[in-house]
Order: C-alpha cells, then sequence, then structure tokens
C-alpha cells in the first residue's frame, strides 16, 4: 500500500545536514527523496563556503547518475521523472555573506535557494534561537531581507530567535518558512516553536516543515516514526494542511565532532545545548527508510491528498512562489 | 558607407579593461560593440576576483537598458537584437582561483568565460611574457588547461611568455587565443608576437585578437587607426581571414594610477615595463569611434565578407567551438 503511494508522491526534504558522500546519496534514492535543501553553510565565512558549493559541483559531476542540482521546481520534477534526487543547496546561517550583501547574488546563482537568517546565536542579520537576548533583525538584517527577497532565496528561521523571526516574516514580501522545527507544545525546548509563532507564520502565508530529530521530539531517543506524525499533525492543527511539510534534520553518517561543532558558538566557542545521545526515531533511522513515514502516516489514518501535500506537493509550492520558477 | 557595414555587423572586441562605468557602458553603444571581453581579474586574489564579479551583476541590473551578460554565443547574438553591448567576463591572470581548481567551475558557471594563464610575470600555471625565463606550462596548468577545456574556458595568452604559449596551445584540446596582441615583425616587444608565434597558433586552429595599444604599435603614441589596420592585416597574412579579429585593450578613462598597479608585479612589486603616454590611435581614441574602424578597413580596399569576419564572426565562431554553446 504505502509503497505504491511513497513511490508516486513528489518527497522533499526540507533539511538535510549528513555526511554528504555516496553511501549518503544512494540512501537517498532508496528512500525515495525527489529533491532535498542540503545545508553547506553553519558556521563557515564566505572562502569556506565557496569552498563547500565547489565540492557539490564536483559531486554533481561524480555522482550525477543518482543526484543533481536543483536551481528551479522544473529541477524538481525534473529529478522526479530521471529518478534521482534533487540537490537545493541551503544554509543554516548567513555567514556565508560575511558583511557583503552583493555575494547574495552570486550563491543564488550557484544554486543556493534557501537561506537560514542566523545559527543558533547572533550574526550580522540577527539573532539565534540560543541567544539570552533576542534583539531582533538588525538594520543590515533588513536590507539582506531585501536581497533575498529580490533574488528569490527563501528566507528559513528554523534556529532563529522569537524576535528575529517576527522581524522577518513582517519584513518579508515573500513567504518565509521554519524548514525543521518542532512544537513548542509537545515539548519544550528553545528551539521549539509555541502554537503563537506557529500561527504567526501561517496567518502570514509562510510556512513549516517539521523535524524528527529526536532531543526535540516528546519521547527523545525512544521516539517512533509514529511520535514524528504526531508532531506533524499537531503542527498541521494549527498551519492547516497546505501550510506544512516535511524537514527531517538527517545527520546521517556523523559522529560526536560533527556535533560538538554545530552545538558550539561559531564551532569552537561556548557549549549552547546539549543533544545528549542521537537515535533517530524508531522505523526512521536513517534516509533510507523514509517510506515508513509514509506508511505511519496511513496508518494515522491521513488521506491521500493530506499525505501527498505534507510529503512534498505543499513545499513545492513554497518554492515556486520564492523562487518564481 | 562605413556607417551601415558597421551597423549591420556583428562587433566583437576580444579586449576592454576600462575603468568600467555608465559613461564606457555608454561608449561602447556608441560604438556599435555587439560584445566585449571585459576584464575582471588582473593581479587580484579568489575574494577580490569574487568582489568584482558581484559588481558586474550589480551593473547587469543598474546599466540593464545599454549591457547584458553573456553566457552563450546566443547571448551575443540577443545583445545585438536588442541594442544592448554584451558583456563577457573575462580574466588577464589567474590568480582568481588561488591554489584551487575547483573554482574555475564556478566562475565559469557565474560567467567567466575567457582566462588567460598567466599576466607578465609567473604564477601557479605558468610564465608571463616578461618573465627572464618562460619556465613553461607546470604540472597545475596542465590540470588547469584539462579543466578550462571541461567547463569551455577559452584560453587566453596574450601576455604569457613564448614557452607556457606553447606548452598550452599543444596541451590544449579546444583552440586558443592570444586576444589582444600586436606583431613582433611591425615592432619588437617582449609582448609581441613574432611570425613564428602566430604562425604556430594559427596552424594549431587557434586564433588572434589584435590590439591597437599604442606603447606596442609601429608609430607609439603617433599612431593612426591605419596603422592598427595595417597591423590586423599583417597578422592576417599569416594567421588567414578567419583566423583574426580585434582585441583593442582599450583602458578609457583610467590614469597613471592604473597603469602603475598593471605594469607593476603582482600590482605592486618590480616595474615591468614603462608605457609612456598612452595615446590611442587617432581615429580610435575612445570606444566610442569603432565605426572608424570599419570606414579604416574599407579606406584599405578589405571586402564586405572580410570587414565581418575580422569584426565578430571570426570571434563569434571562436567562442562557439570553446563553450560549445
Amino acid at each position: 500500500m504505502s509503497s505504491g503511494l511513497h513511490q508516486r508522491a513528489i518527497v522533499i526534504d526540507g533539511l538535510i545536514i549528513s555526511n554528504f558522500n555516496r553511501d549518503v546519496f544512494e540512501d537517498m534514492r532508496k528512500g525515495g527523496i525527489t529533491a532535498a535543501n542540503c545545508t553547506c553553510c553553519v558556521w563557515e565565512g564566505f572562502t569556506e563556503t565557496m569552498r563547500n558549493v565547489a565540492r557539490w559541483k564536483r559531486w554533481f559531476g561524480e555522482h550525477g547518475d543518482v543526484i543533481t542540482q536543483v536551481y528551479t521546481t522544473a529541477d524538481i520534477l525534473r529529478a522526479k521523472k530521471e529518478g534521482k534526487t534533487g540537490i537545493i543547496l541551503g544554509w543554516q546561517n548567513l555567514t556565508g555573506i560575511e558583511d557583503q550583501i552583493g555575494y547574495l547574488a552570486l550563491f543564488k546563482e550557484l544554486g543556493v535557494g534557501i537561506m537560514q537568517m542566523a545559527y543558533n546565536t547572533q550574526n550580522l542579520i540577527g539573532c539565534g534561537c540560543y541567544e539570552k537576548v533576542d534583539s531582533g533583525l538588525s538594520e543590515f538584517g533588513h536590507d539582506v531581507v531585501a536581497e533575498m527577497n529580490r533574488l528569490g532565496i527563501l528566507c528559513d528561521l528554523s534556529h532563529v530567535g522569537p524576535k528575529t523571526s517576527s522581524d522577518v516574516i513582517l519584513a518579508s514580501k515573500q513567504p518565509v518558512a521554519y524548514t525543521h522545527c518542532l512544537p513548542a507544545g509537545l515539548k519544550q525546548h528553545p528551539r521549539n516553536k509555541s502554537d503563537e509563532q506557529l500561527k504567526f507564520i501561517a496567518d502570514k502565508g509562510g510556512f513549516v516543515g517539521v523535524t524528527m530529530f529526536p532531543p526535540f521530539l516528546k519521547n527523545g531517543p525512544k521516539s517512533t516514526v509514529d511520535d514524528y506524525v504526531e508532531a506533524i499533525g499537531y503542527v498541521m492543527n494549527i498551519c492547516g494542511e497546505e501550510g506544512v511539510g516535511i524537514g527531517t534534520d538527517f545527520t546521517q553518517g556523523y559522529g560526536q565532532e560533527f556535533f560538538d561543532w554545530i552545538t558550539h558558538d561559531k564551532g569552537y566557542g561556548r557549549r549552547l545545548t546539549n543533544f545528549g545521545d542521537v537515535i533517530n526515531p524508531e522505523g526512521l533511522r536513517t534516509i533510507g527508510e523514509f517510506p515508513n513515514l509514509t506508511a505511519a502516516m496511513e496508518r494515522a489514518g491521513w488521506s491521500t491528498t493530506r499525505i501527498e501535500r505534507v510529503l512534498g506537493a505543499n513545499w513545492l509550492r513554497l518554492l515556486k512562489d520564492v523562487w518564481r520558477a
């Protein structure tokens, strides 16, 4: 049952930050991922981020049988047709532009279509969700939002503080997104979003991708894929069936060194949080098990239309709105 | 007479390194330039070159009524149709990639379609024409040529030393070019190419753009546009009517500071040459006077076909060969 629906559907994962290599790309194929927002900047500056992009360009050549780069939603439909996984290059921080707003156009042309405004702490644009006081979107940040709007780059707010998030939601002329978050209504955590926050972004035409990252799930490392579906359902009750999608936050292939890097300010500074053991939900331990998510939605009694929307149709519409292509 | 031919023709300038701004862009329109190879890297490293490219992207927006970016020869034909000047981003040095071969793909995607292998002195790839001993193309340089071939970036050898030039001509699987040079047969100068060098590149399927930069012309600052046509004719006798084109080397709007920068190693080191006063040939003092070049070719009794080839048809064919688009 589920395998047929999963295979037919457009499946878009709004956030993967795995240790990208051939194994991960093949697992994306096994999991039936049509396209994924793949992180290529977390704490890096301009040059390192350009090197990350250059490495992706090499991978597109070397692994062109299983992955293909996505610039437009037409590329996502093409990936589906060709049986490949479309790679959307994305950032979790705006450190990649340093202080140069003109770099945004270069990265957009190179295929970076989604950028998070801040990662956990304060940057030149605004504040992350672990910053004690969120001072909101800076003046430079306002200029950055306007330029991202002009270029068609999706503003991601997942790791962004509450005040900066509200400021971006109000400043942006295009829909914005939490690409990967969970509801605080199921578990209190600085990374989780309150019902009010979820309602606010939805009321302003925005979008919420729901993560399964276990430290933020109600049952932590004991979570199952059904806990994930419950969380998606919770968000859907607030944001509507067309306002939600998937954003797993798969960190496949990474070990402690990586988690230390992402949980310390700028990769090396003070500790911001401690995930403990990261054990993905039972049934969805690996990207390749993605069809189990569709099966769990079917077990929950969701209609085919609802499942298709959540799996990818909603993401596709959002990206088309923002990218205008 | 000439104005009609000039207005109808595809006019491609293989090298302009002017102080780019609205005045220069409008003068390109006045001169009827269909497309030009515009320098955006001389001594700069990666980050500075990316900033130069970002500045061009801004200009394409701000001056979109008179200029348009060229990625393919179809863009050149479109520029002609739209009455704009197509801008081919080009480099006079490979310092822009520093030691990262993967950066070539990024710059090609951003529209850099022509790159000179070295500028006047030695770099990581090979030697420039003012280096006392030209040690030839390095091993890294061989890798760079192969990657430029793969990506479709034209190898420019104008300021490159004789041994490195021969090595590139032999190593490249695609035609290469002196985009802007003059024949040593009319004036001995380290920047000018001997009859043997001109014959060698032509025999290997390469191309020669002829410059009018007065320090390298027979009559120096007293040259006229007719001296320029004589020089083009001289090169044509060696390379054939389909192997030559224009590459003016207009430095419009620049003063002594700029000439000091380009004539010192790495922009600040030992002096490599001294141009004296740079006074462009009478009749071709500014880009806007470009139609006078066509008139001078007609005065020299050249056929319409020959003039059209030299003005742009030959360049167009070369670029299509190399860019494969």
